[in-house]
C-alpha cells in the first residue's frame, strides 16, 4: 500500500482521556478515533490488525471443530426475562425500546439469543455436541468506559457456546477450547497466562481467564511459581494462617480508645499488631445491611464477598445505615451487634484474644473471641492475596501477585440457561434432560490492545508480524532522486508479488518525520532507501524491535526482509 | 465439512410469514432463524454464504482504491443535529437513552459519524481523495419488516463514503464505485441493471441503484429496450402526451352524476374516456393540505410528488381532512376550490375540454381548460409510468415495466453533510471548503436473497458457485457399505485437498432425505456414490442448476467435478 493512497493520520499529541499506552498510541499512530465516551471507530490500519486477529481466532476455532454463526445485537427481551437476566444484569444491560414500544436490549453476551436457537432445532443426543460461535459487536454500557477500545462500550468480541448430552462431553469441548485459546494468544504474539476465574454474571460452575501479563492490567492475578498454579485473584484459594500462637482465651474487656478511629491508629494506641484485630465492615448486600469480618491487616475481595453470600451487588454503607444497626464508623465491632447478619473472613476464626470496636463511641474491646463472644453465621474466604500466601494446590509453594488484562474468558456453565429456557433434548434412553453449555469468550480490540501494552518503547507501538497491519515500511529518503525513488519502487513491489503485504511511504515529508511515524506505528521492519546509502550501493534494514540496522544490496532486500520476518515470528 | 459436524437444520415447513421464495428457502435449508420482526441469526451455512459476498465485495472495493474501516453502530444524537436528520429521521431511527441519558441512535447509515472522523483530520486538499468502506450492522426501525433478511430491521451492509476536492474527482469516485459495483454483482451471478433513482432520506443530486431483476421485487423499474435507459419509477422522466387533439376550447359546463363516484363509475356513465378525466386527489403534505390532479387513466407516484413539492411526508387525506377544504371524496375538482396549493401533473396540461368533479355531490363539470377554469401552482411530473411510455433519452425508443431487489444504491451527496457539518479542507488557493461527498451501500444479506430469488425452483435453491456454502455434496447412499463409504470418503478427501470446499453427506438418513435436502440446500453439484453404481464402476455427478446427471468412474470423478464447476462459474 502507497501511504498516499492509504489513511493513517499520526497526531503529536495524545487526548487528555487516554491512560494507558495502548490508548494514547493507537489515537496517536492512526489506528482509532473516538466517536463517545467507550464508542470507537477504527481506522484503516486498526481495521487490518483486527482483521488479523479475527482470522486467526477464526482458524483456531474452526480446527477446534465449532462452527460460525452470526447472531443479531439486538435482543428481546423475552428471553432475557425467560433467563432471568432482564431483572438482575443492572445498567450495563443497554435497553431499547421500539417503534412499537417493544423491549429490547442491545447485547452484552448471547446465552439467550443461542439456547434460543438451538432449542429450536435441536432434538436429540444424535444432534450433539455443537459448538458454535461467531465474531461480532456487543454493547456493555459501563458507568466508566476507558483505556481506550480495551475498556470500551461497543467491542467486538468471538464468543461461543457449547452444548452437550453429558457432562464429559461439556469437559471436553470446555478442554478444546482451553487449547484453541491457547493456540490462539500463542500465535498471536503474546505473553499470558491462563487463571481460574470467578464466574460473575454470566453464571455457570467453573472458569478460566486468559491474562495478559501487563503493568496496566486491571485485574490482579496470582500465581505459584512452584506448582504453576494460577487464579485471578476474586476467586484464588487461600488458607488461614494461625497468628495468635497457644494464647489463653481470657475475658472481654472494655478499653478506651479517644481519637482512634482507623485500625492504624488503634494499633499504634495500643501498642498491638493490626493482626489482632478484627476489622469490621458494614455493607449494604442487595439492599440489607451485613457485617463484615476480617483480619486487621487484610483486605476484603468484594468479589469473594458477593459469591460468598450470593448477592448480586454489594458496596459499602452509609454513615447512617451503619448507625440503623446500632453502630458506628471507627468503632464496629461484632460483640453485642444483634439483628445483622455477619460473614467472616476465614483468618478471623484462628484469631485470639483479639480487638475490634465496641459500637460506642471512643471505644474497643480486648479479648475478642471468635465462637465465645461473637459467632459469625458465615466463615468463608473472602479476603485480597497478598504477596507470600501459601499456594492451595502444592505444598510449600508461594503466591506471588502479578497485573494482567482478560483477552479470554471460558465458563463451564452447566444447565444454568438451558433448565431456565427449556432447552432439552432426548437421551439414547429418550428422556428429556436439559442441553450441557459452555460458553467462551475473546475481546478481539482488547486482544489487539493488550499487544501494544506488551510491545511498546517511548517511540511507539512494536507489532509483532503476525498482527501488524503492514510487514514492513519501505521508506525511500529524497522523492526527487530518481534513483531513491526507482529502488524504492522496486523493492516495494518485490515484496507484494513475493507474498508481503508492504507500505511503501511515497509521502512527500522530510525524513526525520517518515523515521518518527515508522516507529510509531510499529512497522516490524522498515527498508531505508537513501541517497547516501545507494551511493554505497546499500539499503538499511532496520528491526523495530531491537533497533538492530542492517545494511544490504537493493537486490538482496528482498531475501534480507523475507529472512528477518521470519525469524521474529518464530521468535514471536 | 462432514454433515454430521456440522449445523444445517432442514424444516418441512416454511414459517407462515414467509411469503417469497428467498425467505422460505433460507428457513427452510437452514440458513437463517428468525429471533424477532425483522431481526434474524445466520446458521453457520447461512455465515459461509455471507463471508463469500463479503470477501467479493472487499476485493471489488479494494482494487477501486476504497479504504476499509469499522464504524460504530451506537452513535451519538448530537452528530444527528449537526446534520439536522435528527429530527426529520422518523421512526426508522432507532433511538436509545444510555446509563447517563445521553441520547444515540443505533446507525442506521454513517454520513454523520464519517464526516465527523473525516474532518478532524483532513486539513488539505492534499489529504484528498478519499473512499473509506465498511461492512457494518445497521438497524432501520421499519414498520412492516419483511420478506426475512430482503427488508429486515437489522441487517449487515457495506456502505463507503468519498470525499474529494472537486466536481470532478467527485465524478471520477463515483464513476469508479459505479464500476465496482458492476464487478461485484456480476460475479456474484446476478442478472441486474443499474437505474437512476431517487435520493431519498440520503439526499444529494444523483444517483443509481443496482437492481436485481426478479419478479418478487418491491421496486419497480421503468427501461427502454432501444438506448439502454433505465430508471426507477420513482425516479423516470416522463413526457406529457396530447390527447384531446385539436379541438376547440368551450365553456364549462356543471352535470348531475348520481351514483357515479369512481372516474370508471363517471366514465361509463359519461361515456368518454378516461384519459378526458383530471383526477383530482386530496393529500395531506407535511401537515398541510392540497390537492393533485393527474389524468384520469393515470396513477400518481408518491415519491415523485414528494420530490416535487420538496416535502418529507405526504398520505392521502382523511374524509373529514377533505371536507374541511370545501370538497368530498369522489366529487373532488380543481374549479372553485379555493385556499388549497393545487400540484398537477404534466399530463394535465393539454386537457381540453375535460372532466372533473364539482366538489358538490352527485355533480361533475364538463368542458374544464386548464388555465381558464383553474390554474395549478405547479406543474410537475408525478405520474407512474405505463408501459410504452415514451423513452426521454432516445427518439422512438418505448418504456417496458419491470420489477427490481435493489441490492446496491450509488449516491452523488455534493456538500449536503459537510456543509452543515463543517467538513472541510483548504484547497491549492488556502480557501477553505467543504469537502464533496459520494456514498455507496450495497445490503449484503439481501444480495445473497436475491441471488435466491433469481435461483431457485420447486426442489429449493441452486447456489451459483461464486456464494454456494459449499462446492459440491457427496452423498454416500449407505453408510453400511464399505466400498460406498470408502469411495465417498477418497472423493470427499480428494476435493479438500484439491482446493475446493466440499461437503460430505455422512449422516445416517435414507437416500431419498439426502437426495431432497441436497436440491434444497442448493449445492451447485451432487456426486452419488451407491451400491449399484459402483457395482457398474461409477458414481454419478448431478449439475443442481440444470438436473443433468452425468455417470463417471470413481477415480475420474475430481477432474469431472471441476471440469463442471469451471463451466458452471463461467456461465453464471
Amino acid at each position: 500500500m502507497r501511504l498516499t493512497k492509504f489513511y493513517i493520520p499520526a497526531l503529536k499529541e495524545a487526548p487528555a482521556d487516554a491512560e494507558i499506552a495502548s490508548h494514547k498510541l493507537m489515537i496517536r499512530a492512526g489506528f482509532i478515533r473516538k466517536l463517545a465516551a467507550g464508542v470507537y471507530s477504527l481506522l484503516p490500519a486498526g481495521v487490518k490488525v483486527i482483521r488479523k486477529i479475527e482470522a486467526v481466532i477464526r482458524e483456531e476455532m474452526n480446527r477446534a471443530g465449532a462452527l460460525e454463526v452470526y447472531l443479531p445485537s439486538v435482543q428481546p427481551a423475552s428471553l432475557w426475562e425467560e433467563s432471568g437476566r432482564w431483572e438482575v444484569y443492572g445498567k450495563e444491560l443497554l435497553r431499547i425500546t421500539d417503534r412499537h414500544n417493544r423491549e429490547f436490549c442491545y447485547g452484552p453476551t448471547h446465552e439467550e439469543v443461542i439456547t434460543d436457537l438451538v432449542r429450536r432445532d435441536v432434538r436429540s443426543y444424535r444432534d450433539l455436541p455443537l459448538n458454535l460461535y461467531q465474531i461480532q459487536t456487543k454493547f456493555r454500557d459501563e458507568i466508566r468506559p476507558r483505556f481506550g477500545v480495551m475498556r470500551a462500550r461497543e467491542f467486538s468480541m468471538k464468543d461461543a457456546y457449547s452444548f452437550d448430552a453429558d457432562e464429559e462431553g461439556a469437559k471436553e469441548n470446555y478442554e478444546a477450547m482451553r487449547k484453541a485459546y491457547t493456540a490462539i494468544f500463542s500465535r498471536l504474539g503474546l505473553k499470558f497466562r491462563a487463571v481460574e476465574a470467578d464466574t460473575g454474571q454470566i453464571g455457570g460452575s467453573a472458569s478460566h481467564e486468559f491474562m495478559v501479563l501487563a503493568e496496566t492490567g486491571e485485574d490482579r492475578i496470582a500465581h505459584c511459581d512452584k506448582c504453576g498454579y494460577a487464579a485471578n485473584v476474586e476467586k484464588v484459594e487461600l488458607s488461614d494462617i494461625a497468628v495468635s500462637g497457644d494464647e489463653n482465651v481470657q475475658d472481654l474487656q472494655s478499653v478506651d480508645t479517644p481519637n482512634a478511629k482507623t485500625i492504624e491508629e488503634v494499633s499504634e494506641f495500643l501498642d498491638m499488631d493490626s493482626s489482632r484485630f478484627i476489622k469490621t465492615l458494614i455493607y449494604k448486600a442487595d439492599g440489607n445491611i451485613i457485617a463484615v469480618l476480617i483480619r486487621g491487616d487484610y483486605e476484603v475481595n468484594e468479589t469473594k464477598l458477593l459469591r460468598a453470600i450470593d448477592s448480586g451487588e454489594v458496596a459499602l454503607a452509609s454513615e447512617e445505615e451503619v448507625e440503623s444497626v446500632g453502630t458506628m464508623v471507627g468503632f464496629a465491632g461484632p460483640v453485642g451487634l444483634e439483628n445483622v447478619r455477619i460473614i467472616a473472613d476465614s483468618s478471623v476464626k484462628s484469631i485470639v484474644n483479639g480487638v475490634t470496636g465496641a459500637n460506642r463511641v471512643d471505644t474497643h474491646f480486648f479479648n475478642v473471641n471468635p465462637g465465645k463472644d461473637f459467632t459469625p453465621g458465615l466463615y468463608a474466604d473472602i479476603r485480597e492475596a497478598v504477596p507470600g500466601d501459601p499456594c492451595p494446590r502444592c505444598d510449600d509453594g508461594k503466591l506471588s501477585l502479578a497485573r494482567g488484562i482478560e483477552v479470554g474468558h471460558i465458563f463451564q456453565l452447566g444447565v444454568k440457561y438451558s433448565e431456565a429456557m427449556k432447552a432439552n433434548f432426548l437421551n439414547r434412553e429418550g428422556k428429556e434432560r436439559p442441553m450441557i453449555m459452555g460458553c467462551y469468550g475473546i475481546g478481539v480490540g482488547r486482544t489487539g490492545a493488550a499487544s501494544i501494552e506488551q510491545n511498546h518503547d517511548d517511540n511507539g507501538i512494536i507489532w509483532p508480524p503476525s498482527i501488524a497491519p503492514f510487514d514492513v515500511v519501505v521508506l525511500p529518503l529524497s522523492l526527487k532522486d530518481e534513483e531513491v525513488v526507482r529502488v524504492a519502487e522496486s523493492i516495494y513491489e518485490e515484496l507484494k508479488n513475493g507474498g508481503f503485504d508492504p507500505a511503501l511511504d511515497d509521502r512527500n515529508l522530510r525524513p526525520g518525520v517518515k523515521f518518527n511515524e515508522s516507529d510509531l506505528v510499529g512497522y516490524p521492519l522498515q527498508v531505508v532507501v537513501g541517497r547516501k546509502g545507494l551511493a554505497d550501493g546499500v539499503v538499511e534494514v532496520k528491526i523495530r524491535k531491537t533497533g538492530e540496522r542492517m545494511t544490504v544490496a537493493p537486490e538482496g532486500a528482498f531475501h534480507k526482509i523475507k529472512e528477518t520476518l521470519e525469524k521474529l515470528s518464530s521468535i514471536d
